[in-house]
């Protein structure tokens, strides 16, 4: 049985979305197991390396994508170098993947080419995807009336974000990524941080038309905790209503943690004032979203390092809904 | 008789010593010409790209290199990214190549490490070394009894260097780059600044002796002008001279540029305060060294951008000396 669900899964084109370290474990799993991966990465970082070489050089940041790349990376050799982090001088925090990112956009006249290249030189499984054509920045409205701009000016302590756009209005998503998404069997939003990773990834213009005409399983690996500032003391369907309001209605299924963790790390996230996400099976059936179960997170081996999603367990379980549905 | 002369050039074995621009033109004549190619690269550099990254991250510095690996580089495409320069805010000035090769040099656990697998990753033709396995720091002396230290401290208005050594005293040469001059059948200088590139990359410890026991020839490629700062007023003699004062009297042939150039070329150097090398045949042949003729330089094809010599005519002579001598 298994191995012939297997044998199909090799069959399956598959789209994920999103960015941070949450995609970037999606992509580990899913690289061996499907017979064709897309990854369309958010551009809205304006942080640390990434926002220091968009706001210095004008090109895209190039974190998100780097470390997609990096996960789908052929020659592991090269792929390392580009994770090399300078922890001195003024290349600090920089990494040598950002540095050759931003030289090859501007090399190769855009950040879609020059990730193009980057992806030749790797010799991915895959193809990795800006979300948009340029950089994006973040608006964010928060529950109060009031707005920021910049992703990483979005997470105020006290403060709700309510929703997000993108500026420039109207950029579009790559071409390519819109043809993904119409040829895919399954899209799948990865976990991560909410309104700064997930939706953003979802806003290049276009994309929004593809996923309503998407007619297979649209998978949201949901977050474990909540994170402080952005999802505080939102259940699951939070989350979900969150999702469709940004990406429209095109969910179809949320794949949840069941397999439970200890109290240490419950305890060590409310420190930080994360708490389990709570999932409200009734209100996600009402909102028309399967929910399916299965232990996907592993504790750090002492205790310390937090929760990790399994990438060989989230990309199981994709499979398994994208079989399911087909 | 030219074929043959070819034939017999692919199983020359060659090493060439120095830096800066002239190095790199040596080694694209002769990386399809010759059967074995090794440089030997200064390492004493201070200014610029690589003097940043020199004394913020405490790696030798990686331009000199970078300028041969690219000249050797099987993947041009790479190659290309190696040599891209930034503009434009705090990357000003660096190239991605010398960025990769700090990050190899502290990932692999030392420089000669990291310019090993940058080698790899550009599927270089021969092989090369940096001069020292550490970084050098050029101490100057100035014929007027005072000194100075640092590279890009050596060039002084109205001084005459009159010696070069460095510091850490006795840091050795790569022990496979004094492998490479035991095994070969030339020795080459390349031609560029005299002081501050080729003598520099004859100074790691026990090249001297490397060279001394060398029983085949050791050709300098001569510079056609004068260099301000550098070598004011020396006739090819004391250029021969300073080689032989710093690596030992070893030199067997200087190759000269016979064919001439433009009087506006004369007049435009003549400017900069630069004049042709004077070539005092009777003071070489009374140091033992065989001047030998051809025409090694082009002018640019608009008359402005100077002399270049020619990378295909250096290395036929280079071969020729190698072949009458063998």
């Amino acid at each position: 049985m298994y191995t012939g669900r297997m044998a199909r899964a090799l069959d399956l084109r598959v789209v994920a979305f999103g960015g941070g370290t949450g995609l970037p474990v999606l992509l580990r799993g899913l690289r061996d197991r499907v017979g064709d991966l897309s990854a369309v990465v958010t551009v809205a970082d304006d942080g640390g390396s990434s926002g220091r070489l968009r706001h210095e050089l004008g090109v895209a940041p190039p974190g998100d994508v780097r470390n997609c790349l990096v996960a789908l990376a052929g020659r592991k050799k090269l792929a390392e170098v580009f994770d090399y982090r300078f922890d001195a001088g003024e290349l600090s925090n920089h990494t040598v993947g950002n540095i050759i990112i931003a030289a090859l956009a501007d090399m190769d006249g855009g950040f879609c080419e020059g990730v193009e290249r980057a992806s030749r030189f790797l010799r991915i499984k895959g193809r990795v995807f800006p979300a948009a054509t340029e950089s994006l920045t973040l608006l964010v409205s928060y529950t109060d009336g009031t707005c920021a701009r910049g992703e990483s000016a979005a997470v105020v302590a006290g403060k709700k974000i309510s929703a997000v756009a993108v500026e420039p209005a109207g950029a579009p998503a790559p071409e390519r990524a819109v043809e993904a998404v119409r040829r895919a069997d399954v899209v799948v939003l990865s976990p991560g941080s909410l309104f700064t990773s997930t939706i953003p990834a979802l806003l290049g213009d276009g994309m929004r038309e593809a996923l309503a005409e998407f007619e297979g399983p649209v998978v949201y690996v949901a977050n474990v905790m909540t994170q402080p500032g952005e999802t505080d003391g939102f259940a699951l369907s939070d989350h979900v209503r969150a999702l469709m309001d940004h990406a429209g209605p095109c969910l179809t299924d949320v794949l949840v943690h069941s397999g439970g963790f200890s109290r240490e790390v419950v305890e060590r996230y409310g420190e930080e004032g994360a708490v389990p996400v709570e999932v409200d099976r009734e209100v996600l059936e009402s909102l028309g979203v399967a929910v399916r179960g299965a232990s996907l997170v592993s504790e750090g081996d002492d205790g310390r390092r937090g929760l990790r999603h399994d990438a060989a367990r989230l990309a199981e379980e994709v499979c398994r809904v994208g079989l399911v549905r087909l």
